[in-house]
């Protein structure tokens, strides 16, 4: 299982300091396309950074709300996001060709990625900007037990999907993420990660809040990485992930 | 000499409704690239527009100033320039290549493309983003006595350059631009404005405002497309230009 | 019944040419605060104007959506609407008060004023941004059957409540607007507007799309303003309110 | 002499934790305006510490760059500077008048700061935006030399100016902060900062890079307060400058 995470959410002055010490452990890089974070400049160093540390390039597309970070739900059109996204994807394929690597997927940010877990016109305005963009693109969508579902809704544009499953996060009972509203939501020790990992890893399955087995098959596990602590865990997640 | 526009100019909610009155009648359209005006909606239009008058993609990055419509200087750095050139090349590329279509060249819009006549960290900045992002773009610049030293400067970084005149300006004694500030800077008789084209076209001369001739090698004709009465004047160039 | 009009909606280069015929005709100006549309330039020429021709100025704050002119819904929490709309008034008032003259309303735009319409939560940061901003200064609402209900809640912040009604939107049988996506939504025949706004203004009612009577109470009337069709409108309107 | 800090440049998602450590040492606090740096939320939040603290607020308007932090030079006109800075006074008074605090003076910021002290029409633009806005509300400038100069051109519009000395950059031989390119521009030992801020305060006087001794008379001492480090600074300064 590799990990991913979301990188080069610096702009301008604001600067997120952690992302050198956090590349050289990761396997896929969602780099920021200047929606909700990152700006030319902060993208040519991330991508830079990532050729450096052979890291998977990813387009990291949002709304366009850089003052709420792109996690506030706005209310696009199909035609819309299909629009944004096309030119979120266009901007970061042209600095990663100015450096001569390539961009390899793509994972839609904060609100955006939420609205289309649930949203049928945000999907589908993401697939048709795959699509016309470059089919070839896969799209990382959240691990649940509807997974096949979603992969067939792709394959009708032609389109690949990877799935991510979170370390740090609880799952309900119908296997999807326990709202952060509820208590337990995020999981803090070390342990409980650890062992959340190991599970997904060897077996495909999370235990539910309540104790259930679900079963989860994820291609990706999605890490924070915008801190010095984080960086320790994703050292220790990737040494846990990369034991035979 | 191929007729060049500035167009994709809307913002949202801001129509330039001219749009598609002008597009059949010129040779190249300067996009804009979302930096002074155009959003992903409106490069979206605005390509479709292009593909179906036949007619050649450019595209139009800015200083990032919507406010402003990119007509104000800032004291941008070379790398800042060159990140936010090929951010706004890849975007157009992206939303092109997702119509089946391709972008051919670069014409800096506003107040980067003056900065560049004039500054050498800016001129440097726009041909390094060229450079890397695919030195097969031309660069459309202003035509003036110095093309040469312009075509050299470029040729160092493998880049092309293309000239354009203007239709309806004045131009001093040194082949420049008169300042609009200038009484006269501005051609505003039809007839003034077709004699100095057909002089271009023919004799690769201007009169300048004391009357000297002054030789101004130039590729295309900047043409201005914002309301129905210039999309009337295009017209009578394109006739001009289209006799033998 | 007064007429109110959205104005000062130009934003740098592109320019609504309409607002100097428009504001002469009607008595309250809901202008623009640089959130969905005006600059500060634009809202110092408009307040100018608004002086000149004696007109009312009210604030129109918006949702911070510039390219989507605040008409999506954004989802923003209370206290983040609270702040945006503090930020606006006082933009505002700042631009009046340097004119030497006063801001008597406030009137949201877009989606901000339906989804006040609708959600209690944008309504109570309304609510807190007023009351905590300047509790003088009433809240234009919309005119609907439920104009007590609103009246209750905003004087429980010590806050007055003023209600428009639409002249050219037809009515559904509750007495909410029907939907523009429904047919017969927008009234476009001038007799038929005249109609509407004459029964508005003597019997205090509508006539819904399906016949029914409804009872309506406003205090004014939103025309609307763009073009030089609207503006004709507008001074048949005002005539027709102006008749004992 | 009184101490003041730029504060309230957290943006969203990026916050500059220092801001409640900083608040408590210093006199004046300079709060973006949400033009560089700050959104509303940011600013409600900054307003309110620096009431619980007794601070005195400033308005640190900007030029429109938040990409750029303020610190890059934009062409605006006499009359966009004077309504920029009138809409951002506007919109910090409203956010104080909320709280039941007031705005007691105005800093520009960054390049709006460097381009004031030399071209005049900045300058002319920032008289005009106070002078209008509320003539009570004085200027904070560079201390120089030429601080009679500039109050003689202040007071032709009525207007009161404030100057400001730096701890820790080193001066040249006209008095002028030394260029940040030049060596030694700025004072990295505590011993040296100390140094410098008891001869302003002691003798009126800075000690040039040369070893001359000018007379710079400041009324206020601008200090940094981004970080841990520069906090303790502010603490060693203000028991500096409490000594009788």
């Amino acid at each position: 299982m590799l990990l991913n995470c979301d990188l080069g959410e610096s702009f301008g002055y604001w600067k997120i300091e952690a992302d050198p010490l956090v590349m050289p452990h990761i396997d896929m890089a969602n780099i920021a396309c200047g929606y909700h974070a990152g700006d030319p400049c902060v993208m040519v160093k991330t991508v830079a950074l990532a050729k450096t540390c052979n890291v998977k390039i990813g387009a990291h597309p949002s709304y366009p709300d850089k003052q709420g970070f792109g996690r506030r739900s706005m209310a696009l059109s199909r035609d819309e996001i299909e629009a944004f996204v096309i030119y979120q994807l266009g901007a970061l394929v042209g600095i990663c060709q100015s450096q001569g690597c390539k961009m390899s997927y793509v994972k839609p940010h904060g609100a955006l990625y939420n609205d289309m877990m649930k949203d049928d016109h945000v999907l589908q305005g993401i697939f048709a900007a795959i699509k016309k963009f470059d089919k070839n693109l896969p799209l990382l969508m959240m691990a649940t037990p509807k997974n096949q579902s979603f992969r067939n809704l792709a394959s009708k544009h032609g389109i690949n999907v990877l799935f991510e499953a979170f370390a740090d996060r609880a799952y309900d009972d119908q296997g999807l993420l326990l709202a952060r509203t509820e208590e337990g939501a995020v999981l803090t020790s070390s342990k409980a990660i650890m062992k959340q990992v190991q599970q997904l890893a060897q077996h495909g399955t999370v235990t539910s809040i309540n104790g259930r087995t679900i079963t989860l098959e994820a291609d990706t596990l999605c890490v924070h990485g915008d801190n010095a602590q984080a960086v320790e865990q994703i050292i220790q997640l990737k040494t846990l992930l990369k034991k035979p």
